[in-house]
């Protein structure tokens, strides 16, 4: 897998705050700082950059992550993620995502639970008409 | 109310494309192009640029509206807008947004609709600490 030449590196942002549903007083580390925690110790690709942040306001359907880059790409935040398991499936389809131009990653190239479990996606600066 | 000096204008996005739950063979147009056609139709402040777009992915919440504006605004994602009738309610708030620096209204100042259905928030390209 190459990347796309010319276009900008790609952001994986990762709700750390998110409790996935469990109690206010359940134990810390919260689920999303877990997964955060678990995408850090991957290989990630150079070219995908992760960062922490706190609350994407999407608490129903966390742990929540959001995948852009730049002004050509279409951003997409994703939900229902349960914690650190998850990390290796966000980590290959922040991969693909960083290949395409776009930010549109073809249908039937995406894992189940992210036909799934879209939350929004929000068009480039560069709309397409 | 006045713009803030030296930030970016204003883009509020409409999903155009939306059915709000309607069937799919409910007469044109949509509730998304008649929403965004309710708000061409007001007189928006001058740095509120009003697009509309094709699918939002936030199709089980529309109608739904982004709201953005440069690299130092969050971005706001809100939904289960019922059509043209909330036209004025999103022109005040896309107004309110456009005087924030940071994209951040206080919670006080939003409307009960816009703190109930806020579908998710991403942060600025300058992720502040």
């Amino acid at each position: 897998m190459t990347s796309t030449p010319g276009t900008p590196p790609v952001e994986l942002l990762v709700c750390t705050t998110c409790r996935a549903g469990l109690p206010t007083d359940a134990p810390a580390p919260r689920p999303g700082a877990r997964l955060h925690d678990a995408l850090a110790g991957l290989d990630l690709p150079e070219r995908v950059i992760l960062r922490g942040v706190e609350c994407l306001s999407n608490c129903d359907r966390g742990c929540s992550i959001v995948l852009r880059g730049g002004p050509g790409r279409w951003t997409y935040v994703y939900g229902n993620f349960t914690g650190p398991d998850d990390a290796e499936l966000i980590r290959d389809v922040a991969a693909r995502y960083e290949q395409t131009a776009d930010g549109l990653i073809p249908w039937r190239e995406r894992p189940p639970h992210f036909r799934k479990n879209c939350i929004t996606r929000i068009p480039p600066q560069e709309i397409p008409e």
